[in-house]
């Protein structure tokens, strides 16, 4: 199917599409052709509101759809997204590890965690040929360690400078670049949403649409 | 040259390097291996102090040697850097892009701007087989409009989103990951310092070292 062809039939995009701008319409026909549910973007615990800000960008950008938010401690005002961003992912919340991990498992991800350790495989060898979310933790503790029982992965961004460590929202936008890169080359058109998983995500976004007008 | 086989010969590396705790020294031979001088980081007027630290940490961390400060209007202050990252760049300093794309040009660096327009270069198709700078500008302003006669490329991170653009310590992170990605692959040992310019960096760096300590 290609970008500009619309042959969807979701109820909510038949009915209300036409009645916005054609420059928009085009716009969410087209960002909708370039969403992934490959890749999965878990944030748990990030203090500042800017770095959550920042990963969520980062998200949007490189055409990621769901972003799971696991608050144990901290917690999350998507209102403090910058510009509004999170109206264009679907966010998942969650205020256990377990119950985000089950969740993700049954759906078939393999979890990856960005935990640096001895044996953490470095991110350019993390698999994308099955569903991976990846999961990064508080900016000060990381990862915490109720993930580990549900970890396929632990990952390292490889460094090879004075500089252990980058900060999170670089480390993130590294990350997802990287997966969606390889994943795209990887799996060619199945890498985005299917006909219908993009039918259903034109429904919901020419809803919202409306619903901020009216 | 293997990381760890020092057959250093700079003076100060024979006469200051065995006054280090052993595993300074290896830190030091370890770091310096995989340093380049193939891609460089030009930034001009960074506004943000977090912004500019940013950049050099990631720069610091995938291993570039040398970065380029064009400051027409903002101030540079190597000392608001985090953690003391620019001790271990080699930074140039200049008032106007003319002078650092006059040097780089003639050092045999192709030039190639953050700078997203209808014809620019996708990041993964800039090319890695010769030596080349990236130019990132001002958060507001981008870069200079003075650099254009002197760029090669115009490049942009290819983004899928209702997100227009990254944050700058985001786009100049997921640049250098992916050029020195690309470049390590496409060149092997020729990549890094050539066992003459590690040396000198070597000697360097051990005086730096010692000059911290006097």
């Amino acid at each position: 199917m290609s970008e500009g062809t619309d042959t969807f039939t979701d109820p909510a995009w038949l009915d209300l599409s036409h009645r916005l701008q054609p420059s928009r319409r085009e716009r969410l026909l087209e960002v909708s052709a370039k969403r992934t549910e490959h890749i999965r973007l878990v944030v748990q615990d990030i203090h500042h509101p800017h770095n959550i800000s920042a990963c969520l960008r980062s998200a949007e950008a490189f055409g990621i759809l769901h972003t799971d938010v696991v608050t144990m401690k901290e917690s999350f005002k998507p209102s403090t997204v910058a510009r509004g961003v999170h109206h264009w992912l679907k966010i998942h919340r969650y205020d256990q590890p377990a119950s985000c991990a089950q969740r993700l498992k049954k759906a078939g991800y393999i979890l990856a965690g960005a935990y640096p350790s001895q044996d953490s495989t470095p991110l350019e060898e993390l698999p994308v040929d099955r569903p991976i979310a990846v999961v990064f933790g508080n900016e000060h503790d990381g990862v915490h360690d109720s993930w580990l029982p549900h970890l396929d992965y632990n990952f390292t961004i490889p460094m090879v400078g004075f500089v252990e460590s980058l900060n999170i929202s670089v480390s993130c936008a590294v990350t997802l670049y990287e997966l969606t890169r390889r994943a795209k080359q990887a799996l060619g058109d199945t890498y985005y949403l299917s006909g219908e998983a993009r039918n259903a995500l034109l429904g919901e976004w020419v809803r919202q649409q409306f619903s901020w007008y009216s």
